[in-house]
């Protein structure tokens, strides 16, 4: 039995290499750095690739890379720290592997001409991104599924995410820069379908008890911390020009403080022995992240900061009490880390939100920021108001493609399982035992 | 019994929400973001309210938003990371309250125009720099208040933190750019003057010994390294121009290092069993910090920097073996986290620094610096000497605020504690033991 | 005995107090703030001494000092991460001295003037710099010496490193921006060099197995995620102009995304009971930093950034299961935290990779950049193949400046033990018990 186990991390192995040599080739024939973009170097070349970024695809085009590779990691980490110590390592397999295979998916979306695949520092932060959606996936079902099933998982997941934004940023023109629909709505919603999918009676039942964390508080600290620091920053890194006052980093940080006070109104309600934890003030403070994605760059004020995130906050304690046991009992869906709470709910809140807004927007209140969060409506091309309903009709549109998506896939680790079972029931569960030491 | 300590959390929920549901309604009321400082965006609108930052705030002026915010809670971390595990989840309900609560009062004296308040960037460097002396007073008085006593002491800390600061820096054009006075010898002694009129003398007693830690250094690592990261850059952010050497970063630079090998010196001589803990050297790291919060930008030279690290980790030791049973004993003041040696003490050196260097300030010296520095002696409205005696003035006024503000904070937290005391006497130990479970 | 072990720690104290008074008594002598460089201030000044940083020098010019610190120390904390905590102490003790150290021995050689060393944001940096190499040496024969002997360790490699670096990046104008020759190439070896020196066969022998961690994951995770953070940034911070896209950041990042991947598939190979460790990430994403220092900033291409980041991550793997134990049985070398395999193998292999990219530097290919990168090759005074020979000769430089000085250094260190040797042998085991608590 012990030569089984080998097999299957030899397996994992054998994957892997395939994976990288694959990238390598991948990146080998089609990866270039993108050209200068300072027009003295660029004039004299012929064939001067650099196209405009697109000004709808809502990332950042700010000069200063570091720092959007600094913010862009610290959003991971954000997740990264959701999950506990045992299950970082394979949550770091699905970030090397992801970022690889987005900056190839995301390039023939975005950054694709003459037949190549030009990146800089905007392909980073895009695969940042889409890795942050792997990852919320990935909480949906970790402790259920191998570290070879996580892998394709994200081998399917990457394509699906980078087709979504693509319609939602680009073809619809959605204003969604920190990703409530694009990550964390259709990361959720993704991760809980394939849940449902892999759903196993027998074997969950037993499972019901799991998600009581052990030693989770050290890196809930941490984790929140990270949040509190990176959030506002990542939120101004992105949108804001130099003269502008950062209303992003602004609304983030009274979300955050409003999220944290509305932790510690509901959380004695809804819980008898009430010791408060800090991964319900992690979990908050993640949430009051994800309902401002959208609606963070607009003109939200800072009353209305305070609401959402006190809000969302709400929301997500409330999820977590009373949604997550019917969505395990009756809709058989399991959700290992409360993703369908700190990101799935807050996403959709975040998208109407996000819509109201826009409807709102007129030239007055935005000023030379009008141009930067709704193009469209700044060049006459669009109403307020239809902008406004493509923002909501991009939420019917996610859902769809993340349950389509997740479906497929499940389907498909479903049949890896299946293939797998039968020769090597106690090995799978040893794989299985192996990730599960660290849930999130 | 159990009945009555559900009703305690209650009650705490129900301050939360009190508290939330106030600040949301006078954000709602008065908070507005503050309009684009770019002129040509402001020039067209007549009632431009775009005040010209007052220079003597001492508050950045670097449009580098988000780094400023990244600072600021950077500047949190180092006061959160000596609070143990348990206590986290209080210190982050008091920061979270803290932002709100200093964004409006804040607002009142700086940012206030036609009725309303205007947020932008400075306004949360400012709130954080608030927040961080309501952790130091928190600091000396933890474990032995409940969380509703801590939100009543915010409640009433900040506005005295405001006026303090406002006297200090606006009123009095006093320098200090990184909270010697205004934070650190304004939280510390804040603190202990609640602490001295909470004393109870037969609860103090047999917790004598509840200081020494247990597990506080995984903390107290994480900590001192995040205050080596962010301390120099935090101390340049606030200062410097684009084309100036970075003194504020240097002398914090120098005076982190000299301060770390200084515990090395005096922890073997101060203690017998003597085996170093990461602690000393985090106080330490502190301490060195709070020495340079007024003079880190002046003209210290390299190696004033090195001495004044030195002697403040020094004084920190001698404080915490000598001074620590002394004030416990004699004055009846007890102070949970050791905020007299860690932020008090340096807080005056740093003060009796500062003055100094102020007298010695001459513009050959300074150059552009001076009118950074000291605006009023460069615009020659007062000479270097008379600058240095209102550094010095700020002390005595500062500590008169702190006792004053600390003894009616202190009598009020007293009422409710004695009100709750007779029917809830183990309830309120229990409520103790929570937040007793992380001392700093 | 108890005496003699009070005895040792006071020596320590002694020792820290005279090498901090000898720095603070040269710090006034020698050390002075850099004059402002805007040409305003400087042109009124006569002896205006701020002299044009030279380019071959390989540290950033780039303004925003504070990122700088603040990715500066991000780097040193990849170091500290690997020690555990226990050592944590003693690696700040280091990192204090090291710094004061390098300040001015480095300033000797790059900033004197006149008699006086001027400091400013790049003596930080460089600083920074020196203290990695101090740190990674130090890694090689932790446990194995006590404190005292630590510092002397510094106080001798110091003007080593300096020296090298000097011969290296000024005088035969090699470009090696990360460090992978003067930073980990030199730093690993002459750590090694000391623990051959200081090899005592009857003591090793029971030491075969220290090496085993037991709770390192939280200190790994924690490193890693920092690693990750923090080096594309650092990367980019130190090469990137404004308008340029940031080869060195895509370099690192894709780098980093491939020897995580790399760790997947070599692990299960090497390591039957297979467990893969979060430490074995770690040291594979410390590798593909260590082999991206003198490449990173070339043209490698991301395709090439992939490779060299496997590459280097099995060769740290593979040496880590092979080499280790020949280099402890065979050449009675042993190294505590495996830093050949972590950072004197991949620097080697840098070295390599960065010297054939030279070979191919064009100005067609690097535009603008070459005067950056090749500044001599830019000027038309070497030519490509030439540059890249001298890349190549840098290495035997450094090694046998390396081997050379890590001799004398041993043989000194030799000496102090065994004049303490003979009178306290329980109490030299007492002090290396203290250290040994927390092995990398």
């Amino acid at each position: 039995m012990a030569e089984s186990a080998t097999a299957v991390r030899l397996r994992l192995a054998g994957l892997c290499f395939f994976l990288q040599l694959l990238t390598i080739i991948l990146f080998a024939a089609f990866v270039r750095y993108s050209p200068e973009s300072s027009p003295g170097l660029c004039a004299p070349q012929p064939n001067c690739s650099q196209r405009d970024p697109d000004p709808s695809l809502g990332y950042p085009r700010s000069r200063d890379v570091h720092l959007q590779a600094l913010l862009g990691f610290g959003f991971l980490v954000a997740f990264l720290s959701r999950y506990r110590l045992g299950s970082v390592a394979v949550s770091l397999l699905v970030v090397a592997f992801a970022i690889q295979w987005a900056i190839l998916v995301q390039g023939l979306f975005y950054f694709f001409l003459n037949g190549k695949i030009y990146v800089g520092a905007q392909s980073m932060v895009s695969a940042d991104f889409c890795t942050a959606a792997i990852l919320i996936s990935a909480g949906a079902v970790l402790g259920r599924v191998n570290p070879i099933q996580m892998l394709l998982l994200t081998l399917l997941e990457v394509p699906l995410f980078a087709c979504n934004e693509y319609i939602l940023l680009s073809l619809l023109g959605v204003s969604d820069s920190g990703g409530s629909l694009t990550v964390h709505t259709f990361g959720a919603y993704f991760g809980l379908m394939v849940s449902r999918v892999l759903h196993q009676p027998h074997v969950d039942e037993q499972k019901v008890q799991q998600d009581v964390g052990h030693q989770p508080d050290v890196f809930a600290v941490v984790g929140t911390i990270y949040l509190w620091i990176f959030w506002p920053s990542f939120a101004s890194a992105t949108t804001v020009r130099d003269s502008a006052e950062p209303w992003a980093a602004l609304n983030i940080y009274f979300s955050l403080a409003a999220s944290t006070l509305a932790t510690f109104v509901l959380s004695p309600i809804l819980y008898e022995e009430g010791t408060l934890q800090m991964a319900q003030i992690q979990d908050a403070t993640l949430a009051s992240g994800a309902v401002m994605g959208m609606a963070g760059e607009m003109l939200l004020t800072p009353f209305g900061a305070l609401v959402a995130g006190f809000l969302a906050s709400q929301a997500s304690l409330l999820g977590f009490r009373f949604l997550t046991p019917i969505l395990r009992s009756r809709l058989k869906i399991q959700d290992t880390c409360g993703v369908h709470n700190v990101h799935g709910l807050p996403g959709v809140l975040g998208t109407f939100l996000g819509s109201l807004l826009a409807a709102l927007a007129t030239a007055d209140a935005y000023g030379g920021r009008l141009a930067r969060v709704f193009p469209l409506v700044a060049k006459g091309s669009r109403t307020a108001n239809s902008q406004a309903l493509w923002q909501f009709y991009a939420l019917p549109i996610t859902l769809t493609l993340a349950a389509l998506g997740g479906s497929i896939t499940g389907a498909l680790l479903r049949t890896t399982a299946l293939r797998s079972a039968p020769e090597t029931p106690e090995l799978e569960s040893r794989a299985l035992r192996e990730v599960k030491r660290g849930f999130c």
